[in-house]
């Protein structure tokens, strides 16, 4: 919507026509498949929730490598592991085609207000070329990691997992000073305001004080997703992370007990009850 | 020295004879015991490092409850446990003596910018009488959790367990990004001026960045110290706090391996060898 506002041409797609709708309202070219889209744009943005989502827009005879021409951009925005941007940013490479890695934080609301906040990483000329658009899509910052293509996908786990960290401590915190008779609300007054006066906490307390986990921003079973990731990041690394660990069995025992679709905040009621 | 600068007359008390050398330099006056100081004032604060050493200066035939006079106030700064905050109450005020608890969040660079943040529980008329001093001593803020005793202590406790839990998050996320050979200077310039601007998260990146453990400005040893605490508490409130326990476990097994001194910034550092 803000790359249309900017004076954009703008085409788009979706598995699912209905949510290509407002953009379409707004003067976007709907596309009736991904091979289609290719051929028409320079630069396609992608953003998916996996890496096997990823991978299927891209590979095969009906996939952006097929049909994308030489020169073009794909600037990938998805949180996937370091090693399927390498892997991707290659099999583009050898058909003269160019990959970025751009995972982006900030939910929905951030985008409209313009505020999101890109990583980067990859070739620095492209990289330049598309850092304009960015901003022009929503980015507040656009944060520069340089040349080695996954960078930017490591720094967006690491980001996912601080702020799943923050989530369970928010949690087990709140769960202390009820059970101690304390004001939790009146507490996180002043941790907000002092502390640990951060967009993640300041939100963040506020959901869980409320439990307003329905309907989900950002659901734990992507939470779960992401921590998964940061788990293989970890392995592939060599490192143990035994707080990443145990957010990971808290998901999953919440996943396990139907709430996949609630609010990934509340990823510290696994043991709370 | 705050107080000292704002007018009082000051009597102080270390076991330490030269610990107290500065303030006596600008005025204050050194006594020789517990039982001396508590004579000639009319308002006591202490502040100790556990709940055995605030007991032994308020219990026995030289402590602050056979000595001091009554209507006197003994304000308690130091973090302890709920229950102790308690019983000392009760044991005050069967002397016609009063107790606040006034744990404070703020490192000794904190107190001499008057950037301190206290928290304040205990009987209303009382806490209105202290506050002003609070104020002269260093409180940028003084936050009041009303007239039930143990509220401001267990508001410290769940404070601390959420620095320690940013620490351990720091530490992998650094650790995490530098095995993925990210710099992860770049990575918290980013976090630390986005969805991490919190004082706790741009001071504590710094040290855990640089590794700067020592001198220690917070020991892991009063680390262990405030999470068994937090611990005890929750076991008193029949809740499981898994990120509590896992910062015990870290903190430790640092311990074990002759490290108590270190900053308690380093609490990660147990599992990243």
């Amino acid at each position: 919507m803000n790359l249309i506002d900017s004076g954009h041409s703008l085409y788009v797609y979706n598995r699912t026509a209905s949510k290509a709708s407002p953009a379409a309202a707004k003067g976007a070219v709907v596309c009736e498949s991904v091979a289609s889209l290719a051929k028409q744009c320079n630069i396609v943005f992608t953003i998916v929730s996996d890496d096997a989502a990823l991978k299927n827009i891209c590979i095969g005879e009906n996939g952006l490598l097929h049909h994308l021409q030489t020169d073009s951009v794909h600037v990938s925005l998805s949180t996937i592991l370091p090693q399927t941007a390498l892997d991707l940013a290659s099999l583009h490479e050898q058909r003269g085609q160019h990959y970025l890695a751009s995972p982006v934080f900030g939910r929905p609301e951030a985008a409209v207000a313009k505020k999101l906040n890109f990583t980067i990483s990859g070739n620095e000329k492209i990289r330049k070329q598309v850092e304009p658009l960015l901003r022009e899509a929503g980015g507040m910052h656009v944060w520069h990691f340089g040349n080695d293509i996954t960078a930017a996908n490591t720094v967006k786990l690491c980001g996912n997992f601080l702020i799943a960290s923050a989530l369970e401590a928010i949690g087990e915190s709140i769960q202390l000073a009820k059970k101690s008779r304390v004001d939790a609300q009146q507490m996180w007054d002043m941790f907000s305001q002092t502390l640990f006066a951060a967009p993640v906490y300041v939100n963040y307390s506020k959901i869980i004080l409320q439990e307003k986990f329905e309907p989900a921003a950002f659901t734990m079973k992507l939470g779960l997703k992401d921590i998964d990731l940061v788990l293989q990041q970890a392995a592939s690394a060599q490192q143990s992370m035994p707080l990443a660990s145990l957010l990971q069995k808290n998901m999953q025992q919440i996943i396990s007990e139907g709430n996949e679709d609630i609010d990934w905040s509340a990823v510290s009621s696994a043991t709370l009850k």
